[in-house]
C-alpha cells in the first residue's frame, strides 16, 4: 500500500472507530454515495456550520433562508436542471455495471473529460478496459443521464417533484419576497445550508462523492454595472496564493497577490470574486486548513460556464484525492434570475431610482378614438393598443390584430414628441455566488489535521483541530473516581454545560489513556481533578497539542474555558 | 370572520410580510405542504433547535448524529413503513379531489375517526359532502395510500428509495455503532434533529400539515426491566397539568401532578416517560410557550400503537386549529430494534454483566463420534449436532436432518449434567423516545407570543419572543445618521458581531418607528446612540416588553447586552 494510501486507511479507521463516520444502513449492506455522521462527526460538522454562519451571517449580514429539499418541475425546467443536468454514462456490456464515461477518459490522461461530447468519449473509450470487471468495453454507447433525484407529489403521481441539486434555486425563486424584506435595496446576500442530492452515476470516493451532500451557499445580489465591494478595503491587502487560468495554461505556479493587485491586474474579474475569494481563504483557514494544502484555481475559459463572467475553486489538497474542488465562487451574471424570470413571467428586478430624474424626449402615438371607434368596434382598443407600439410610414401604420394585418391612415392618430421624466429604471441584478461543500470540508479537515507526534517516546495520534471547531470542547477527568474527585468533577461538567461548552466527563481508565482518547478525537482542552484540588481549590488545564499544563483556581475554570474556546486568549496567555 | 380566524390572519401576515414565513416557490404557484423559511424565521427556528441541543445534547449528553434522509427499502421494509405506513384515502367522483377519508369523517363528528377500517370509513362517508366542491360522495372506495415519497438510486432504476418519514429509524439502524461509541453500557441517547417527508393526501393546514417537515427526536436505549431514570430527582418535583386517559373517558379536566406522584400512581409508566414529559414541558416554556396554551394528553387505549407501554402528546392550544400534538414521549419497548434485528440478522441486542457470575446446571448430549461417523458417514456431524439439541426419551432420540427422520439409540451418545458459570446475557434494550415537530413549535410560538398592547395611546404589534429565540437579538440605532452617531453605532454593532450575537443596525425613519419594527419581529432589545453619546459616552438600552430604557456606559454594551441573552441578568438587574 502507498503510504498515501495508508494514511489514508489511518483516517478514516479513525472516523469510523471512534463515530465521525459511517458507512449509511450498513446492517443492510450499506449504499453507495451516502454516509452517516456519527456523534463526533456531527458535532464537528455543526461547528463547522456555524463558523460558516459567523462569517456569512453574523458578519456579512446576509440572513439565512431554509427552503424545502422537493421542488415543483417548474423551479427545475427554469433553471435548466430538467434539461440539462447530467452525466454522460456507459454500461459495461460485461458486467452491467454502469460507468461515467469522462471518468474512464480521464483515467486515460483525457483532460478535462466533462466537456466532451457523448460521441468524442464513446470514441476514446470504446477497446479500453471496464474499471470495474477489467473487459474490454466494446461496442458501447455513452448517453445521457439526468442526475437530479425524482419523484412525486401528492397521490395518483398528480405532480412531479425533483430533489433540488443546489440550494441555491431556493434562494433565486425568492427574489422577489428577498428584495422586499431588503428594503428594496442592492446589494443584499442570502444563504442557505442545508441537503442537496445528485444521483451520482457510481459513487466510488467515499465523502468526496455523495449521492446526498451538504451545501453553504451565498447568493449575493449586486448592481449589473458596478461591481464595487462596499467593504472592500476589508480585503483589499489581503493575500495569498492564486491559481489564474493563464497561469495554467502555461503550467506555472500559483502566485501570492493582495486582492486589490489582482482586480487592478485583471487577474479576477471584480472585487466582488475577489473578497469572497479572501474570506472562503480566511474561513478555510479558521477552521484549521493548512496553507500548503489550499489553493485557488480559476476555471479555465472551456471549463467554465458560458454565463459566468469569472469562476475560482477553492481547492484542498487530499493525500488520497489529489486536488479536491471545495469550494467555488463565481460571477453568474443575471443568469438566473432573468431564467426565473422568462419562465415565472415575474420581474425579477429591482426599480433603482436615478441620482436626479432624467428628462428624455419620447413619441408617443396616440389613436383618435372618436374616428377609430365606429370604424374598427370591438376591435377599435386592440387597435389603438398596438398603435401605441407601431412603427408608422409616412402614410400610415400597419398593425396586426390576432394574426389580422390592419392599414390604420395616418389621420386616425396623431404623433407627439413629448419630454418625459423619467425616476430610474428596473435593473436585473448580477449574482455572485461563493458554494461550499460542507463535507468536503469536513473530510479535508480530518486530512489535514490527522497527525501521529511521539510523547514521553510513545506515539501519539491527534487531531490538531482549532478549538472553534473540536467537536468535544473540553474533557473533564478525576484522577481517580472516588475521594469527591468524581464529584467535583462533575459540578465542573455541569457548570460548563451551563454556559452551552460541550463538556465531556471521564473517569475510566489511567489518566493517560483518557488523554490519549481525547488528543485522537482532537479535544483541544482537559480538565483534571486530583488531590492537590481539594488542598487549593485549583485544578490543572491540559493543551492538546503541546500537552502542557497549568493550575488554575477552580472557580474561573469554566470562565478561562469559555475564553480559550472563543478566541480570546490562548493557552500561554492563561494567568 | 370570527375573533380566531382573524388572529391567525394577523399572524400569518405579520409572518409573511416581515419574512418568518412564505409560500413555497411562489411565483410559480406554490405547493401545498410545503414552506419557506424566510430570513427571521429561519432565525428563529436555528435558535429553537439550539434550545433543543442545549437541553438533549449538551445537559443530557445525547449525541446528535445526522443521517441521509434518503434511505434503502431494506430499513423501511423492516420498519413496516413500506407496508404500513399509510393514511385511508377515497376520490371525489366529481371533482377528482384526492380527500383523506378520517378527516371527513372527523368532521361529522365522528371521534378518532383514524383508527377506523377502509369499510368502516366508506360506510360513514358514502352520502356525505366532499369538503372540496361540496357534491354528494357516491359509490366512493375508501383505499390506503402509503405516506412515503418514493423514489431511485442511482441510474437505471436499479434501487428503490424513500424519502424517510421520521429520522427516528437512522439512529436504530446504527445502534451497534453507536453502543461501541457509549462503550458498550445502557442507558444512552442520541438524538437527530433534520428533515423528515410524509405525502400527506392533501394538505390544507398551513405550518401545521407539511410534506417536508422538522422533526428533532431523542431515542433513549434503557434497561427492559429497570425503567428508572438515574438522575430523576431533577423533575421529581416538577408538577404540571396532566389529562391521563381515564381523566379523558370520564371527561374530566387536567390535574397537576409532580412526576413522583404521577410515577407513584400508576398514571406515567416509569420514570423515563415522566421525566422527559417534565423536560418538555420546560423547554417548551423555555422558548416562550405558555402553560395555559400547552397540555399533556395521554393517548387512549386504542390511540395507542400496540407495542408501545406508554405514550404522551404535548399539545400546543391554537387559535385556528385546537390543540396541536407538537410533541410526543412514548416507551416504545424493544419493537423498533427487535424489527431490525429479524431483518438484517444482526443481534441488536447489549450483553450485560451479571454483578457475579451465576452457575447453571445444564444438561449436555455428546454424540460417540467413534461410532456415529462409520455408520452415518456424510451426515455424522449434522446428526451430532442436532442431537446437541435434541430432546431425547428413554430409548433414544429422533433427529431430522434434510427433512429425513433418524432415530438414534441411547448408546450412541451421552447425556452429561454440568455446572456451567454464566458471565452475563444479551438483553436488547427498550427505547423512550420524545419526538418533537420543529415547525408545530415554531408556529405555536408564533400565535403564543403575537400580541398587541397600547403604549403612548397608540396600538403595538409585538412578538413576546424570550431572547434566547428571537431573531434578532438586538438592533442598535443612531438617534440621527449623521455627527458621528451612525459612526458610533456601527462601532457597537461590529462589536456585538464579533461576540457572536446578532445585531442589526438600523438608520432608517424615525426612532419611533425604528422601535416598532422592531417590536413586531420579537427583537428583545434595542441600543441607541444619541447626543448625549458623545458627551459621556453612554447609550440607552431599551427593554422590549416594558418599553423602559436605562443609560448604560458604551464599554459595557455588548458584555451587558450577552449576559441579558445568556439570561444571566435580567432588564432590571442592569447596573
Amino acid at each position: 500500500m502507498s503510504e498515501q494510501n495508508e494514511r489514508y486507511e489511518q483516517v478514516m479507521d479513525l472516523a469510523k472507530r471512534r463515530g465521525f463516520v459511517w458507512p449509511t444502513s450498513e446492517v443492510y449492506g450499506g449504499v453507495a454515495g451516502f454516509i452517516d455522521y456519527g456523534p463526533l462527526g456531527t458535532s464537528l460538522k455543526r461547528r463547522v456550520e456555524n463558523v460558516w454562519r459567523q462569517f456569512y451571517v453574523i458578519s456579512e449580514g446576509y440572513y439565512e433562508i431554509e427552503c424545502p429539499t422537493i421542488g415543483p418541475e417548474a423551479v427545475y425546467q427554469a433553471s435548466g436542471h430538467a434539461s440539462g443536468f447530467s452525466d454522460k454514462m456507459c454500461q459495461c456490456p460485461h458486467c452491467n455495471e454502469f460507468l461515467r464515461a469522462d471518468h474512464i477518459a480521464e483515467s486515460y490522461h483525457v483532460q478535462n473529460a466533462g466537456v466532451l461530447s457523448c460521441e468524442e468519449l464513446r470514441q476514446i473509450i470504446e477497446g479500453k478496459e471496464c474499471p470495474s470487471c477489467m473487459e474490454i468495453l466494446e461496442n458501447i454507447s455513452v448517453f445521457e443521464f439526468n442526475l437530479m433525484f425524482q419523484t412525486s407529489i401528492g397521490p395518483g403521481s398528480q405532480r412531479k417533484g425533483y430533489l433540488r441539486p443546489e440550494t441555491a434555486q431556493g434562494i433565486f425563486v425568492d427574489f422577489g419576497r428577498l428584495l422586499r424584506f431588503y428594503r428594496d435595496k442592492l446589494p443584499f446576500g442570502t444563504v442557505q445550508i442545508g441537503k442537496s442530492y445528485r444521483n451520482e452515476i457510481s459513487p466510488r470516493q467515499g465523502m468526496i462523492r455523495l449521492r446526498e451532500f451538504t451545501q453553504a451557499e451565498a447568493e449575493i445580489f449586486v448592481y449589473p454595472d458596478e461591481k464595487k465591494h462596499p467593504n472592500f478595503t476589508k480585503y483589499a491587502e489581503y493575500s495569498f496564493p492564486l491559481l489564474t487560468y493563464v497561469q495554467q495554461q502555461n503550467n506555472e505556479e500559483a502566485k501570492e497577490y493582495t486582492m486589490r493587485d489582482a482586480v487592478d491586474l485583471g487577474l479576477i474579474a471584480n472585487e466582488y470574486v475577489a473578497y469572497y475569494l479572501a474570506l472562503t481563504h480566511e474561513l478555510l483557514m479558521t477552521i484549521g486548513i493548512q496553507q500548503k494544502r489550499l489553493r485557488f484555481r480559476q476555471h479555465l475559459p472551456n471549463e467554465r460556464a458560458h454565463y459566468a463572467q469569472d469562476c475560482w475553486d477553492a481547492e484542498i489538497y487530499s493525500d488520497r484525492f489529489g486536488w479536491v474542488e471545495t469550494v467555488g465562487i463565481a460571477d453568474r451574471t443575471d443568469y438566473d434570475l432573468r431564467a426565473h424570470a422568462t419562465h415565472s413571467g415575474d420581474p425579477f428586478t429591482v426599480f433603482i431610482q436615478y441620482e436626479k430624474p432624467r428628462v428624455t424626449r419620447q413619441r408617443r402615438i396616440i389613436a383618435d378614438m372618436g374616428t377609430l371607434g365606429p370604424k374598427y368596434r370591438g376591435k377599435a382598443k386592440a387597435i389603438a393598443d398596438a398603435l401605441a407600439m407601431a412603427n408608422p410610414g409616412p402614410d400610415g401604420a400597419t398593425v396586426t390584430i390576432d394574426g389580422e394585418k390592419y392599414d390604420i391612415p395616418s389621420e386616425l392618430y396623431e404623433i407627439r414628441e413629448e419630454d418625459v421624466t423619467v425616476q430610474g429604471e428596473e435593473v436585473r441584478p448580477h449574482v455572485i455566488e461563493p458554494s461550499y461543500g460542507i463535507d468536503r470540508m469536513i473530510y479535508g479537515l480530518l486530512e489535514n489535521t490527522y497527525s501521529v507526534d511521539t510523547i514521553d517516546g510513545e506515539a501519539r495520534t491527534v487531531l490538531r483541530l482549532p478549538a472553534c471547531v473540536a467537536p468535544i470542547q473540553v474533557a473533564v477527568f478525576p484522577l481517580m473516581s472516588r475521594d469527591e474527585l468524581d464529584t467535583i468533577a462533575k459540578t465542573i461538567t455541569k457548570e460548563l454545560h451551563g454556559r452551552n461548552i460541550h463538556a465531556e466527563y471521564d473517569e475510566s481508565g489511567a489518566i493517560g489513556r483518557r488523554y490519549r482518547r481525547q488528543d485522537e478525537i482532537g479535544t483541544p482542552y482537559a480538565i483534571t481533578v486530583d488531590y492537590e484540588t481539594k488542598e487549593n481549590r485549583t485544578v490543572t488545564i491540559r493543551d492538546r497539542d503541546t500537552t502542557s499544563q497549568v493550575r488554575i483556581p477552580i472557580e474561573r475554570t469554566s470562565a478561562i474555558i469559555a475564553d480559550l474556546i472563543s478566541g480570546k486568549i490562548s493557552f500561554s496567555e492563561i494567568t
